[in-house]
């Protein structure tokens, strides 16, 4: 075989899975970490422990004995990957880039001082702290409250718009305060790195959020931008990308104002749902580069082949049980759609079960394939 | 989950590793059978047997309980199968037809039968008979001759050329001999159809030989034909293809004469070297298509999206013992290059230890892509 490094992997959810899946090709052995074998990495990964990606214990027995250790989620127990990076295992994304995204005031506090444009931000430590802030006038409502950690999917923000949700819909904790801004696009531009400073970027996406579910809905690659305005979101994550100097993929999500200004929203150091449709729309996909980049082997060509858009399969509403997709027959009679079901055990509302990538001669095109997909497939619970 | 009906399949080679990877984005489970933990679909099979395909106990105790049941390789215990299949398992392909297909003579009979061009052909039931026809002047020198059972990879071929070589040369067995055909072209054309009569066609892809090992060396696609000769060469495909009635995939190798008669040379009934590179270059893999048209859900697009080499990767010559491959870090640095290692335990001079599938914006600039690949990458013994 190669002479591979044993590799390793925090977390066996999705994007754990498709890690393992980009590994297969090259008979590359996969070690991965979580909490139970009904998890979607488990039947992919070459060997599955199970235990805990939060508990010290768990992952310095994990990393013992590995060569290199990456993550598919910021929430690790980071003192045993300190450890494990000073014991002489390679862990990438390097532990302290981890401490510093995995805390929304760290990675804002990282913007302001590397001159990385973001909207404006407030530190508090607790939910009386911005209250009194408020009513002092020094927080202008309406704004946007982020818990500091812990927030995944859209959960961890509450949006103020009117003084009498402040008392009730204001979330406990340390957080930061941001001023609502007008956004005119989101964007995400996912950028790879290597040991040697070796980087590729990937084309920009563009995203469309479910109108309640706060999670993503449509993701389009290449987004509608002129070039000029596409030329500022990539180079302004490059720019994190080099200041940050990681290892691995980092998924930089932005902010077009309606003023145009590209301000940085919050950043993901792993392979991020805005670059699933890499898989089947770019000669390399962002689960192959981040192997790649982590390896120590030359980056592969990022360049989109065709038009895609991406779409999750969430849970139903009101569907709580084992999961049962419904459909799949439907989807596969749609031109260019490739289905990821992710075998999650438990279906729940807005879970998300699984996505679509429609590839097109146009976005448009793509578009309304991965629409059509998605009002294909319901997954529900069984009866 | 969807409501997947149980799958099987007979032979865990690099075939039956693809097959499994196709099935991971629906989280399909599959279940392996073959006679060591050590061969390529054995980490990715969701479960693997050890037993031999070639034995009846093995098959029948494999098939038992499953829903659908399919193949990577012809040299399969029929008789298992169609026990199997009368007790309500869905074989594909059909029994009747790898029995047919595995027999070379049976083969042959049936395109005479069908009106299918073939090369012309005489049955024997041994060597002492094909030189008995040589000396009766019922056999014309130069010949070639094939045993009915149990060719592969090159094996199992024998060409006379010269008088004196007929004593020495010739193979022990029932067999088939064939004149020399004045071969300007091989070519292959991989067809689907599923069990609803749907059929969808792959481009026509270009065979080259290596001049020693009688092995694919590179396989282009799409090949360098004329719109009619190319037209000419799916009819022929397809018309096989109906004629038998099969379910699953079915490669058609051809032959283009000098004389520009398009002949079928032999036939597979399941995914084949000929189409690896339908997994990055195609909307739609081989080994997908192939799930999709014996799971009974409709066939996807076959389309080619790029133009693309294939080249097999090969055991050095010389070189026998625990495999190990070197040089991947340099073919990654090649564009658009995808490796695909088998993972087989040991090497062997000229057995297939993977393939690498080069795309391009022509097929002149693939094939010298998969080139360069080749010749960075060593397949060899551990000292």
């Amino acid at each position: 075989m190669p002479t591979f490094p044993k590799l390793g992997i925090l977390g066996g959810g999705q994007l754990g899975k498709m890690l393992c899946q980009a590994a297969t090709p090259w008979h590359l052995p996969t070690y991965v970490l979580d909490s139970s074998e009904q998890f979607p990495a488990a039947p992919y990964a070459t060997v599955f422990q199970t235990g805990s990606f939060r508990d010290y214990g768990d992952v310095m027995a994990f990393g013992r004995g590995l060569d290199v250790l990456t993550i598919e989620i910021e929430h690790i127990d980071t003192r045993a990957l300190h450890e494990l990076e000073q014991s002489g295992v390679r862990v990438y994304p390097q532990p302290h880039i981890i401490d510093l995204i995995k805390d929304k005031g760290l990675q804002k506090q990282f913007y302001a001082d590397h001159g990385i444009a973001t909207t404006d931000f407030q530190l508090f430590d607790s939910k009386q702290d911005v209250i009194s802030a408020v009513n002092a006038g020094a927080v202008t409502i309406p704004f946007v409250q982020k818990s500091r950690t812990g927030g995944y999917d859209g959960q961890g923000v509450s949006v103020i718009r009117y003084r009498e949700e402040v008392e009730n819909k204001l979330l406990d904790g340390a957080c930061i305060v941001e001023p609502l801004a007008d956004i005119d696009k989101e964007l995400a531009v996912i950028v790879a790195r290597s040991a040697t400073g070796e980087v590729k970027v990937y084309n920009t996406v563009e995203m469309e959020f479910h109108p309640t579910a706060n999670l993503v809905e449509f993701l389009v690659c290449p987004a509608a931008l002129d070039g000029d305005t596409d030329g500022r979101a990539t180079k302004l994550a490059v720019e994190v990308v080099q200041q940050l100097e990681i290892v691995g993929l980092l998924a930089v999500e932005l902010f077009l104002t309606t003023d145009g200004e590209m301000l940085v929203n919050e950043v993901a150091p792993r392979p991020h749902n805005s670059g699933h449709h890499t898989i089947e729309a770019c000669v390399t996909s962002q689960y192959e580069q981040h192997l790649r980049a982590i390896l120590g082997l030359p980056l592969g060509d990022p360049s989109l082949l065709r038009p895609a858009a991406m779409v999750n399969l969430l849970g139903a509403e009101g569907s709580h049980g084992p999961t049962r997709y419904d459909g799949l027959e439907d989807i596969l009679a749609i031109p260019e759609v490739h289905p990821h079901l992710y075998g999650k055990s438990e279906t729940r509302p807005f879970r998300k079960m699984g996505h679509v990538t429609a590839l097109g001669d146009t976005v448009k095109i793509a578009r309304e394939r991965a629409a059509r997909a998605r009002d294909a497939l319901r997954v529900i619970a069984e009866e």
